[in-house]
C-alpha cells in the first residue's frame, strides 16, 4: 500500500464516478467556529459515496469473475451502488437484501437492474445466503466495507477534498461498516501533511468506539439509531487500519442526529441521509475540537425516504 | 431601460449576493427528453432570488431614504429578502407579515433582525398597514414584485444563466406576482440572441394565465395552491414587460407540483420549494415544448417548512 496505489484506484473509476462538489456554509461555519468544508457525496452517482468503493471492486476483478458475476449483502446504499457500477461495466449482480430495507432503495436497485434476493433481517441470513450464492454461481464476493478495494475506493472522496483543501486538519465520517473511514485514514495519510480523521458514530451503534477502547471487533446488541448506514459492524481488513490512524470516535445521541440533519436541510438546502447528519453532529457536540480549524466532513449520501422524515413538530 | 442599465444593477448587487451554481441531472433530461439547466436560487443567501431583488431596490435609495426606512408587505420570501437586505446595507425596516404567514419563514425574518408587523391574512389588510407605515415613518415602500428595481433585480439571475449558457432555448420561471418573470424577460431580450421566456402557474392561482389572455391584469378568487410564493397577482409595472415579452403560461395541478418537487428532491438530492416546482411541472406538462431543447429553469427558493411536507404515501 502506498500513495502510488491509491492514485491509480482514483484514476480508474473516475470515469464512472462524479467528482462531487465541496460545499460551503457562512451560517454554519458561524455555529461551529470553523471552516468547515462539505465533500458532497449525496450528489454522487445513486446518491452515496459506496458507488466509489463498488467501482474499484468491480473494475478489480478478471474477465472470468466479471462475467460469473459477484455476490454482495447490503441492506442500502451499498446495493444500489453494485448495481449501478455493475450496470456501468456489465457485470453480473446476486444482491442480498434483508427484507426490512426500505423500499426506495429496493426500487433503486431494481431501476439499476440489480437482481435482488430478499432475505431475513439478520446479519447472520444475510451472509448465509450470500455464501450459499457465492458457491452454487461461483461469483465473487464483494463485502460492502470490509474489502481493501471498497476500502481504497471509498478514499478517493477524500483525496477529492484533499486535492482542493490541501490543508485540512480534520477530516470527520460517519463509521458504520469501517469502509469509508478506513479509506480515508489512508487518504489522509498519503495525501495530506498532518490531517487527522475523526468518525461520528451513533450513541446506539457504537460498536467502533467500543473496538478502539478494547482493542479488539466489538458488536451491537441493539441498533436503535435512525442512522440505518451504520448499524453494521468493523471487520478483519478494516480495523487494523482505523485502529492505526482514526483519531477518535465521538458518539452522538438521536437527537443530535436528527438536529444535524435539520440544520443542514434548512441552511444548505441539500437533501442527506441521516447517516452522513452523524459526521456533522459530531462537530457540533464537540466544538472545541474544531475551533479555529478547518475541517473536512464526508456527507457520505442523501438516500432519504421522503414519506418518512424524522422531523416532527 | 437598456443593456447598459441591466449590467450596471447586476454590477451593484454582486458583491451582496451569491452567484448560485447551475446544476444538471443526467437523469433529469432523460425524462424530459431536452438538456436542462437548473438555476438554483434556493442556494441564494435567504434561500430564495428574492435577495436580488431587494438588494437592488435598497442600492437605489438615496442616504435619506434609507436613514428613514423601508416598508414591505410579504407572506415569506421578501420579507427574508428585505431583512437580510437591510441588515447587510444597514437599513431600517417595517415589514409587514400575515397572521398566517409560516412560522419558518416569520423566525428567519426575526433572525436577521428584521422589523415585522403582523396583519391580517387579506391582501387588502396588508396594503392598508403599509400604507399607514409609509405616511407615519415617512419609510419608502418596497413592493415585493410591483417595483421596477425590484424587477431588475429579479433580472440578474437569468443574466448569471445566460452568462454560463447563453445559447438557451427558453428559461422558464414560476409566475406570482411578476417581478422575476419579468426581470427573466429583460434579461432574455438584453442578454441572449433569441431565448424565450414561458411561465408555470399553478391551476388554482391562474391569474397570470388570464391576463395574458385578456390583455388586463385578473385575480384570484381564491388561491388553493401548495405554492404559496405564487398567490399573488401581477400589477402595472411588471405586466407590459410581461405581455410583450413572455411567450405564454403553462398551468399545472396541485398533483403535479408535487410530483415534479419529489422528483427534484429525489434524484437531485437539492431542496426546492413548491412554487419552484412549479416551474419545473410546466417541463414534464408539455415535454413536446421542450424536447431536445436548450431549457433553463429558475429554481426559485428553498425555503420550506420541514415539518410540514406533502410527500404522503
Amino acid at each position: 500500500m502506498n500513495k502510488e496505489t491509491l492514485q491509480q484506484v482514483h484514476n480508474r473509476v473516475k470515469p464512472y464516478i462524479h467528482s462531487t462538489p465541496i460545499l460551503t456554509s457562512y451560517l454554519i461555519n458561524e455555529i461551529v467556529g470553523a471552516s468547515v468544508y462539505f465533500k458532497c457525496e449525496n450528489f454522487q452517482k445513486m446518491g452515496a459515496f459506496k458507488m466509489r468503493g463498488a467501482t474499484n471492486a468491480l473494475l478489480s476483478l478478471s474477465d472470468e469473475q466479471k462475467e460469473k458475476g459477484v455476490v454482495t449483502h447490503s441492506s442500502g446504499n451499498f446495493a444500489q451502488a453494485i448495481a449501478l457500477a455493475a450496470k456501468q461495466l456489465g457485470v453480473k449482480t446476486y444482491i442480498v437484501m434483508p427484507e426490512n430495507a426500505p423500499q426506495s432503495k429496493k426500487d433503486a436497485v431494481e431501476a439499476y437492474e440489480g437482481n435482488i434476493i430478499v432475505c431475513e433481517s439478520t446479519a447472520i441470513a444475510r451472509e448465509q445466503i450470500a455464501e450459499k450464492i457465492r458457491k452454487e454461481k461461483k461469483a465473487t464476493f464483494i463485502h460492502p466495507s470490509n474489502d481493501l478495494e471498497v476500502i481504497f475506493g471509498q478514499g478517493t472522496a477524500a483525496i477529492e477534498l484533499l486535492e482542493e483543501e490541501p490543508n485540512l486538519d480534520y477530516i470527520v465520517t460517519p463509521v458504520g461498516g469501517g469502509g469509508l473511514i478506513a479509506g480515508t485514514c489512508l487518504a489522509a495519510k498519503y495525501f495530506s501533511e498532518n490531517c487527522k480523521v475523526i468518525g461520528g458514530e451513533p450513541m446506539n451503534a457504537d460498536d467502533a468506539y467500543r473496538s478502539l477502547k478494547s482493542g479488539k471487533i466489538e458488536y451491537n446488541d441493539t441498533v436503535n439509531t435512525i442512522a440505518d448506514g451504520l448499524r453494521t459492524f468493523l471487520g478483519d481488513q478494516n480495523f487494523p487500519i482505523i485502529k492505526e490512524h482514526v483519531e477518535r470516535i465521538i458518539r452522538v445521541e438521536e437527537d443530535e442526529i436528527i438536529h444535524a440533519m435539520k440544520l443542514i436541510w434548512e441552511r444548505m438546502k441539500i437533501i442527506i441521509e441521516p447517516s452522513s447528519a452523524v459526521a456533522f453532529a459530531a462537530l457540533l457536540k464537540e466544538k472545541d475540537t474544531f475551533t479555529t480549524k478547518k475541517v473536512g466532513v464526508i456527507i457520505s449520501g442523501g438516500n432519504v425516504d421522503l414519506v418518512n422524515l424524522p422531523f416532527a413538530r
